[in-house]
């Protein structure tokens, strides 16, 4: 549904609206984690961490596999494919910008060559 | 620096986190408009449709060229190349997910023919 799809979208950019969860991304992407290893990394506490993580979860980004006490924590890139998806529609708009400021630096060098 | 591209990327996925605000990207993408000719096209105040543009403003996404009394928005996609570019670091990982997905489809397919 329409509906959903935005909803989702608007909790993954949400969710990656944010230097520390986006360095968490980065370090789960390296490879699973603890949320005790994942503070460990960071220069905030471990609720700040957690808070952080709970985030990424609802937005799907993170999962969570409870094994006794430990709590592991893996990355899924899924919900960004939507996200990069949405952002690819525009991405002829900076294309675009970039092909003329490329034509008009061959058109200079061109003209100097003349010279 | 980086804490500036970290600052920039936090308010450009804070902007796209929004559904009104993603139309108004949409509509603004398909050329320039007014503050008025947007508010008329969302069943939102006019209060509500320049709150949402201060927010887009503010992450460079829209820039406001004011004539007289008329205030011209238009698009600009810039500040979305930087936040594609930190996207498709993790392209790779659902890339992966689908070529797996398509060798796994392709091998069902191969032993049902072998039937």
């Amino acid at each position: 549904m329409v509906e959903n799809r935005a909803a989702r979208l608007d909790g993954v950019f949400g969710a990656v609206a944010d230097p520390t969860r986006r360095a968490i991304l980065a370090a789960l992407a390296r490879g699973e984690a603890t949320v005790g290893e994942l503070a460990d990394r960071f220069p905030i506490s471990l609720n700040g961490v957690s808070k952080h993580i709970r985030v990424l979860e609802r937005a799907g980004l993170v999962t969570r596999d409870i094994r006794g006490r430990e709590h592991r924590l893996a990355f899924d890139a899924r919900p960004l494919q939507d996200a990069a998806e949405w952002m690819d529609r525009y991405r002829v708009f900076w294309e675009a910008r970039l092909d003329a400021l490329e034509t008009l630096l061959e058109s200079r060098r061109r003209s100097r060559r003349r010279r």
